[in-house]
């Protein structure tokens, strides 16, 4: 049983709605928020002098007096306002004004009476809200009330309903939340008062899909409590759509069969170079897939030497897959056989669909695949990698570094480019998959099928929106705890906040309310294209950290200074040195190296004294993360630098201890190479660069944060 | 004839410094205020009733009233403080009661009379403030008051004295600057009192270099003016040291002779393999530096092959550099004859001095170059490369590569990153430049130099300090109308706040004064190192632009996407295109390629489209510098694509038609080939990154406004 009171608020939404009405009015919000037990201030209509006192009697003084009357609009005006008032003879005094001040003011206005009403105790200004999002649906805002926060916009979203711990999080989330803790003397306003309301903000726009936006402003918090001095509550008509959703067994039975099929079809499969279907049979032939690979095209008996077909109904056996990679108008009808073939899976090659405006024409295929329950992969895509079957379904050119990294892409041209920098850096890949249009299959279940896929160690996803917020975020949310999501959202800043009805909807721009969800979803945010092509190499590579001391061993006292920049940068903590193992690294030192952390061995110093102080770094159990500072110098090359830490990790790990290890190497070209050996070898390291590594480290950290690895999760 | 009273400052100062206080009393700090126009409340001491009375009838009404005892220090608690007296009548009958209530609270008390004070206005509550920050002396600083912006720090920083522009640039600055223009129907302050307040400040704390701390907190400024409510003043009887400083003529001399010397000689040249004084006779050998080489070593006759010498004072002519090569425990005795034979400049590889603790060895080798006149590189560096005089005075490895970029660098570390980086990407060099533990040479003399330098386009300097802030910033502003310099200023987040006297004090973390006056001397920070390598590498590359109008050409749709967001994110402007020249886009593109901006031409697409319409962004004179992104595709591959793009560029050259141009190819590995060649010839371009090419383009931005070029400087 709800702890609400549903059925008041129904009737106050359908009354309203029933009159036409979206905006309701302030005795209505007051009705709904009351049934919610968002906490306004009590009030009652009193019609004569003694009932007011009876009631500031029972509400408890102050009170507020208001005149009411439908022919009043400007009651300040009209002299029918009195704040303050303390006593039973000071209401009873302002009743009479008003009453009196009502008459002058309109002769002819009809009067009701006049409100008694609780005063707001005074406290810190926030704001309280709930807004519909067209990504993510109903949100909860919170965020500090007043001209301040508006111009500087530190709010923060959650999706509703948001739990107790969503709410706390939210309390801590604005970039002024030491406020609410009390500063230069102040109380700390009362936190689970304040997060009660959030929470009941966001239960109240969950539960009634009609609640577009609820705008507490301003809420007073204090040490004693909280209060909304005032409430707006809109409706809408509007029905958001619903997208066929289908379930989690649903989603991989099709997924396996589309990433590990034993047998393919390739409509539109051709002859002649330079043709989609001719790159994609290329591709499939030479990239080795193992299974069947049937060809069809109407006009030949083979196709590169394999035996073609007139149509997908002649095709042997039960395909997995159907590759199309023929143009937008002839796709409707092959899709309609591969429907009644029960092929599974349709990857749509072919553009000229929703992305040229060709809506009508996309409906038509989403139609007849689900008409068959033939699940889509585009249309518009380049096709898709699943390297672990050696199964390259695309017009590009063949991958074959098998790895632990799944990559998608919404774009063409950012697939391109994961292909052309995996290979450059020799990334191991489990799959890259082009979504394109997303007409059907979406970023949720790829998440899916990635998280279960024992291959896929990280997934890195590429998106300029996603179809249905909330199926992304339950995805993520069954995956993060698993492995590592990146998500690279494009768009970040196109947008600027849409035209909205209340505050909130007004602060709820849509890469604040993007930022904050999927933070709440536990994905790790990219800055950027390279970013996320960077940390989807490096996270499989790491080590999982067990606590936050990070330690920076440094040759280089200048490179030490950057990756302590860098560290506070990403949101590590540098490791307060106990005592004894200060003592322990300035063994290894020269007495003007600097212990402490970082710890500066200095740069003219042979191989052994970095492979002492990585040793000492990688056994002292207090130690949880490694940052290395390499300086090339004649006394310890590159190369040998490398190779000693490549060989000291791998003893420890061998010995059962792993910790992640990230370096910066500072020198002439030889680096590079030491970089790409010590990648290889367990060890994310950078040329030139101070800020790559410990970013690397720092969305290792993260994703652990949010896997619930290291408490304190998020 | 100054517009101040600094006769009276001075007496104030001089009566409290002499009575061994540096916290002034606010009677004192009012008469400092008054003396330079700082708006404070007007007051007066009135002994009876009827002096009350006519004081606030001259200051005006309301008045607060307070009593002056010097053994009531709680004013308030003594009933001492009445305010917002608005009439003669309601003085009148506070002074009577606040005298009575002394009486009660202290019998003893000495009552000297009732301050009459001016109420201060309602406003916008601000603070305006004046510290002595250790690297740049007296800074001005500006922000909103109150508790927020205590939390938010939302404070900025000028150098003092500041000018008016100055001042009206930092009410522009402070991330909640709207506030002050009036939000949400308020009327916005009067900005020139306001600044004007600022300005006196800037003028008071650079006047007097005793008074180290001013804290106007808060000062009300309205629509009506500004006035501040508090002034605190803090002297101080530390006297800053006075560094040995040269004229700009000076300077060029001996830089000249080290940056083009016609004689080196090298102390402590050695034969052996394996020492630095072998290392740098062979690095000046192979390096092919057409000048005189002089090696000095007392126990050898030759040294690869060049007639050695007993001591520097042996050898013949006049050297211009003296390279040292010997430990740090005989620099001071050879630096001694360097000086003596009348060499102008010593730099100084060893180590072992300030940076290990040898803090009298350095001051000892400085006093005895300060004596002799003798210019000091170092200690503790890795030398120096002059490419264009073939002249690599350095114990690491030979560069080549001559070009525009002089860097400079204080640690080795990151000299060595320098090098490794200019050579993989062949990154043209003018100079490169160790200055480690800065004993006398620091960024400000490079600065001067290489402002001057025909041969240098752009500076790129690493810096962990800076010795003296303002010979820095006057070189600095020096340089920057000529030339771009780039900072990466290292140590930005190890500081933290220091413990101050006051507010104002207390918000100046390092980096926030860093940050802004860095900023007000018009160089270019990078974020990290490897930003200030792009940086470095790209800014000679790009012709400066004449216009804010940034127009993206891409081939991928998600590229674009990625690009407008970088767009935004380095503060460029995608211009809004007219209609006429959206037509004569959409002449070229497919009908479902988007014109606007990004101009969409769509992924399948032949080389001429690209050719087309790059040609025409660089023919419309409306458009300013163009972004592009590249799609790897059959129809255009990537080397294809460099081409067309290098030849149309260079064709609009020719014609005298020069705007930036940068571009993100997305694609394989063949991308890497065609950024390479698109670099060299004028466009920066960079692989599977849509951000980096971008930051390149704002970095430039950044100085042309920097240097005035295009308007709206800062």
């Amino acid at each position: 049983m709800s702890r609400h009171d549903g059925a008041a608020v129904r009737e106050v939404v359908d009354a309203a709605l029933a009159a036409g009405r979206t905006a309701l009015t302030a005795p209505e919000a007051k009705r709904i928020a009351d049934a919610y037990g968002i906490p306004v201030p009590a009030e009652a209509l009193a019609e004569s002098v003694d009932e007011a006192v009876a009631f500031a009697d029972r509400i408890g003084f102050p009170v507020v007096l208001k005149i009411v009357s439908p022919d009043i609009v400007h009651k300040t005006d009209a002299g029918g306002v009195r704040v303050g008032l303390a006593s039973a003879a000071e209401v009873r005094g302002a009743f009479t004004a008003i009453v009196a001040n009502a008459r002058t003011y309109d002769t002819e206005a009809r009067i009701q009476g006049v409100q008694v009403q609780q005063m707001v105790p005074a406290g810190t200004e926030v704001i309280v809200g709930a807004v519909t999002d067209p990504t993510f649906g109903k949100v909860v805002a919170f965020g500090l009330g007043g001209v301040l926060v508006e111009v500087l916009k530190d709010i923060t979203f959650r999706l509703a309903p948001a739990s107790e711990a969503d709410a706390l999080d939210m309390l801590d989330s604005i970039r002024a939340a030491e406020i609410l803790r009390g500063v230069r003397g102040g109380a700390a306003v009362d936190r689970d008062a304040l997060a009660d309301v959030v929470v009941r903000v966001s239960e109240l726009a969950a539960d009634f899909p009609e609640i577009a936006e609820v705008d507490l402003n301003p809420v007073f918090a204090s040490a004693d409590g909280v209060m909304a001095a005032d409430v707006r509550i809109l409706l809408t008509t509007e029905v958001p759509l619903q997208r066929r959703r289908y379930s989690r067994e649903e989603i991989l039975t099709s997924m396996r069969r589309l990433m590990q099929p034993r047998s393919v079809t390739v409509i539109g499969a051709s002859n002649e170079q330079g043709k989609i279907g001719n790159s994609v049979m290329r591709n499939l032939i030479d990239g080795g897939f193992p299974g069947d690979i049937h060809p069809v095209n109407p006009k030949a008996d083979d196709i590169l030497g394999l035996k073609a077909y007139k149509s997908v109904m002649d095709v042997p056996g039960e395909p997995d897959v159907a590759i199309f990679a023929i143009p937008a108008k002839f796709v409707a009808s092959a899709l309609e056989e591969v429907g009644r073939k029960g092929i599974p899976n349709a990857v749509l090659i072919p553009s000229g669909f929703a992305e040229t405006g060709e809506h009508e024409l996309q409906a038509e295929i989403v139609a007849i695949a689900e008409r068959h329950g033939v699940r889509l992969l585009g249309p518009n895509i380049y096709g898709y990698y699943s390297t672990w079957q050696d199964l390259c379904a695309t017009f590009c050119t063949p991958y074959d570094v098998r790895g632990g990294v799944a990559l998608t892409s919404q774009s063409g041209g950012i697939g391109m480019a994961i292909l052309g920098f995996a290979r450059t850096t020799k990334t191991g890949v489990s799959a890259i998959v082009g979504l394109g249009n997303k007409s059907d299959l979406d970023e949720d279940d790829l998440l899916t099928w990635f998280g279960e896929d024992p291959n896929t160690e990280c997934i890195a996803m590429h998106l300029e929106d996603l179809k249905d917020g909330r199926a992304f975020v339950d995805a993520a949310r069954a995956t993060v705890p698993k492995k590592p999501v990146v998500v690279l959202k494009a768009g970040r800043t196109s947008a600027g906040a849409k035209a909205a009805g209340s505050h909130t909807g007004a602060l709820a721009g849509d890469d604040a309310v993007y930022e904050d969800i999927l933070k709440q979803s536990g994905v790790i945010r990219a800055p950027g294209l390279n970013e996320m092509l960077e940390y989807a190499r490096s996270l499989p590579v790491l080590p999982t950290p067990k606590g936050d001391n990070v330690v920076i061993i440094t040759g280089a006292g200048g490179s030490g200074v950057l990756l302590s920049d860098a560290i506070v940068d990403n949101g590590l903590s540098l490791m307060e040195i106990p005592e004894d193992l200060d003592a322990a690294f300035k063994a290894f030192i020269p007495p003007f190296g600097a212990a402490g952390n970082p710890i500066d061995i200095t740069g003219g110093e042979p191989p052994s004294t970095y492979e002492a102080t990585i040793r000492l770094g990688l056994k002292d159990p207090r130690i949880h993360a490694l940052v290395l500072g390499y300086w090339h110098t004649i006394v310890t090359p590159p190369m040998v630098f490398a190779e000693l830490t490549a060989r000291v990790v791998e003893e420890f790990r061998e010995r059962g201890i792993e910790k992640p290890v990230v370096a910066s190497l500072a020198g002439d070209v030889e680096v590079e190479e030491a970089c790409q050996y010590l990648f290889e070898r367990g060890v994310v390291a950078y040329p030139y660069t101070t800020e790559k590594p410990v970013a690397a480290l720092g969305a290792k950290y993260r994703w652990a944060r949010a896997a619930g690895l290291l408490g304190g999760g998020r």
